[in-house]
């Protein structure tokens, strides 16, 4: 527990009405969409970066645990005080969007900025930010920038490290640096944004963040595909994008997924689908979302899909996008509790892995319906369970690893987007050697020698 | 100096015929394209990774320092045996393509494969591999990573950075460890490949890289613009860019330039041009091309062009490209030493960059022919001097140091692509501060405790 004199010297450092451990600030801060909970010993608001110094030399010279974080939407954990220590709040005040820069392209940001926010912003000066988590509405860019956030937009335009130029961020003893520059090109000193980007606030606390942005596409269609089988589904994903097709976004709904959206939201989809791919297209010219459509058809057909279905107005691609955009609310038909894995895989293993994940579930007794990215190979894996009962619990975290073998065996990732945080650090060991985990202490301790920063994530 | 028993190790670890301290070996592994000469103690060839974790383990337990090494065409020294010890040369065995996987658009290298060998393989099969630096004929693709190269289409397809999906890479102390994944997105465990991209074999040595591949672009045609001044010109590319034009490359070459093209060579180029820009645009549709040569027609004239060229054919292509590949050997009128710097600057500051760079040329005499890669801000600057006159050299230096003054205060960088290295070290402190030095010794000390990776590289 920290002491009654830190609780003073914090007051003294940002002011007594940005320091509080009161019990409603304690619960307010000790959850996230996890619904693990854990209260830190105080919250702190930082005003602005020479705060986050100052409180960052004061906690590191006291040997104080700090967990940085934004809108505590992550789902690993990554922001929770599982080891007690002040939280650092950087919603409050630290949620300006400093500049937009027309000339260069570029946004410059506080970390408490939320991704949608963003977004809107620069698409009203007709530019675009294309990672889109589905969080967009509440997550922070401080937020994503710790997770390397995905999202839909991933087939055609990366995640957020593809749009982080440069940061400002505090490291454990206070002092603040510089990572990066507002140009395309950089290669001077060691490529800081780049260790920084998913670090899961492990290494530093992030003050702002210049963001890379492109002009907004001119022209956009949605399309969907049904397709008899998942592996139907999954051959076609793989197939049409080493043929050449660029979809901004090629997501995949099961046929337990689309029994869900059906019988839970009544949502018009067809019957007895095997499998569903949904996307959009875009381009600076309608040939080339012509070109893109025919592309996506021409493999669609060539790998089993019973029609392809192209949304002509903004009602019909909304019709195709709710779907999608309902798929994880709709599944509790299966479960109270949701078990669910961002597993990614290299594209062409996805129809081997998702039979093999149905197969795991099978023999577990489990549902579990799969949706997802998977345009960039990356699926969300939802083990149902009966949260009341111990026993399935028990054995859907067993399947869950099971899936994390099967996964790593494959080549692929514990997470494409989410994160480690606290939930899947038990699961390190799968993925990674003793040597490599060696060396994540190794920077780890480079940055934050006394182990302040976020302590635990990571399994580290 | 290393001493006997190590070359007899050495040799017992690799075999007798991949160990050399003769003459002629030490004389060929002793410069770069900076023409500056640092012998090594010995030369080692590993045949395989498991060669390069033994030679780093004996070494590290000897602390005997090595430089890694590919084709030797860096452009600061990154390659030097600067403080003796042995030259680990990757290009003799560890040149091999692995695999070109198709169906997940992912080439996996050794790092002595030449970049435009890779090229040509993957063009082959109707893939593309972007980055294309101009020693694209000779470098590797291990020292592309390892000074993170750009190229001229990094204005649409971003640098080497971009396109490293993973590594195996051995640590000082031998440790073979796994970056990455053969997946687009990856987000367990902290982004090592970022960290290794761009470090300039000062905390690992990269042995196998996947890269991302992506379609060939089906149409690709090349325009010129012809304008009065530089300021012309560089106000050309900076709002073109912003007015949403994406050509692959947008390429500068100033007046000094464009006289000496024809003077030297003969190049049919205009009369009192005051710049050019050349460059490609591509799209998987006609369309698209034309759509980005008229957006491009458009802000050029708005910004002053007398006249906008499109190469209709191959053969007006090439002599639009035979001007800009030549620019840089045609200047050598203009002094026998070219002391040939890569600044960056976000776009919008190249007008003002420009100008100033010719303002400090001036003051000291010389001419500073400018071309470059306009399309990302990265100019290459060459401050041209008397190579035997040793006051002219010192005076030629001074003048790099205001340039690279002037580039940071504008939020530039000193290096846009060839690295920091050995000639770019005593200008770190122009561009980073204590703090920031600190932490990048941190990191080199979390990697390489000893020191023994090509010590003195980056000003560390």
């Amino acid at each position: 527990m920290i002491e009654t004199k830190h609780i003073d010297e914090l007051k003294n450092i940002v002011g007594n009405e940005n320091v509080y451990n009161d019990k409603a600030h304690l619960i307010a801060y000790s959850y996230d969409a996890t619904r693990t909970r854990y209260e830190p010993d105080a919250v702190v608001f930082p005003k602005n970066e020479e705060d986050v110094s100052k409180v960052l030399k004061y906690c590191n010279e006291n040997k104080i645990i700090i967990t940085p974080r934004g809108a505590g939407s992550g789902f690993t954990g990554g922001a929770l005080p599982a080891n007690g220590g002040i939280i650092l709040a950087l919603e409050k005040y630290m949620n300006k969007i400093l500049e937009i820069d027309m000339q260069n392209l570029v946004a410059v940001v506080q970390p408490g900025v939320i991704n949608k926010d963003l977004q809107r912003a620069v698409e009203e000066v007709g530019l675009f930010y294309p990672p889109d988590p589905a969080s967009e509405e509440y997550s922070t860019i401080g937020g994503n920038v710790g997770e390397n956030a995905g999202g839909m937009r991933a087939a055609k335009y990366g995640i957020t490290k593809d749009y982080v130029m440069a940061m400002r961020a505090v490291l454990a003893n206070g002092d603040i640096i510089r990572a990066g520059k507002r140009t395309i090109k950089d290669v001077a000193g060691y490529n800081t944004t780049g260790i920084l980007i998913a670090s899961e606030g492990t290494l530093a606390v992030t003050t702002e963040i210049t963001l890379k942005l492109i002009p907004k596409p001119r022209f956009t269609k949605a399309y969907m595909g049904i397709f008899p089988s998942v592996e139907n589904a999954m051959n076609a994903v793989f197939k049409s994008l080493s043929a050449g097709a660029n979809p901004v976004a090629m997501e995949f709904l099961d046929s337990l997924v689309v029994k869900a959206l059906k019988e839970k939201l009544g949502v018009d989809l067809p019957e007895n689908a095997g499998a569903l791919l949904i996307g959009d297209v875009d381009g600076n010219v309608e040939e080339e979302v012509t070109f893109q459509l025919n592309t996506l058809k021409k493999s669609f057909e060539e790998n089993g899909a019973s029609s392809f279905v192209v949304a002509n107005d903004s009602k019909e691609r909304d019709k195709l996008w709710y779907a999608r955009r309902n798929a994880s609310q709709s599944i509790t038909i299966y479960g109270s509790k949701k078990l669910n894995e961002d597993i990614s895989v290299p594209r062409s293993k996805l129809p081997q892995a998702l039979k093999e994940i149905y197969t795991i579930g099978e023999k577990y007794g489990f549902k579990v319906p799969c949706f997802g990215h998977s345009g960039d190979g990356n699926i969300h894996v939802n083990v149902m369970v009966d949260g009341s009962n111990p026993q399935e619990l028990e054995d859907g975290h067993k399947a869950i690893e099971e899936i994390f073998k099967l996964v790593v065996d494959m080549g692929g990732t514990l997470s494409g987007e989410h994160g480690i945080g606290l939930s899947k650090a038990p699961f390190m060991e799968i993925a990674f050697n003793e040597k490599e985990l060696n060396l994540f202490r190794s920077i780890k301790k480079a940055f934050d020698p006394n182990g302040i920063l976020n302590p635990g994530k990571m399994g580290l």
